[in-house]
């Protein structure tokens, strides 16, 4: 399944929406490359590529706000990941729950 | 609140999310310009822009699938739109109620 996933169409990356198992709220998008991916399935840690720091990024290394993941899915044409976690802490640097707290609408 | 999304980061688009006002399921993930998401914020009814067709893209013009736009929220670096919408029918191309179907793990 992974080999379907188009790489290249993303600079290399696919992103990655976060969603939490027990309430099904939406935490976080973030990206990963191919290597970060095949980390993901291996060690259930969601891991990222930063496109800021341009390297791999273990989420919770630093804060400790760990993401285990519980299932992942694929869409319909290959290039975006739903990742659903159990997240330790909260998923935002800023400290809020979700990073989705600024009301457009 | 608009003016503080930086487009140009991305090519012009940025992702939205979207997710289902009842269920809170992740239905699809697509990408607005400013242009669509003005007319998204204007008319309630969820308008995107195709990479594939370069061009504006009414969600349910042709299929009858409508997406009807309740909530939207950016995120903490202003990057990445969550959208919450009341679907008709269904919102993948496939049939599927959501995009996410392929099983990764």
């Amino acid at each position: 399944m992974i080999d379907k996933i188009d790489f290249e169409k993303n600079n290399g990356l696919i992103p990655v929406i976060v969603q939490e198992d027990e309430t099904n709220e939406v935490l976080m998008m973030a990206y990963m490359n191919k290597e970060s991916l095949q980390m993901t399935l291996d060690t259930k840690i969601a891991t990222y590529y930063s496109r800021s720091r341009n390297s791999l990024w273990v989420k919770g290394e630093t804060s400790g706000h760990y993401q285990h993941v519980l299932k992942m899915y694929l869409d319909c044409d290959y290039d975006t990941i739903l990742m659903v976690v159990k997240q330790d802490g909260v998923a935002c640097h800023t400290g809020e729950k979700s990073c989705f707290f600024n009301k457009l609408l």
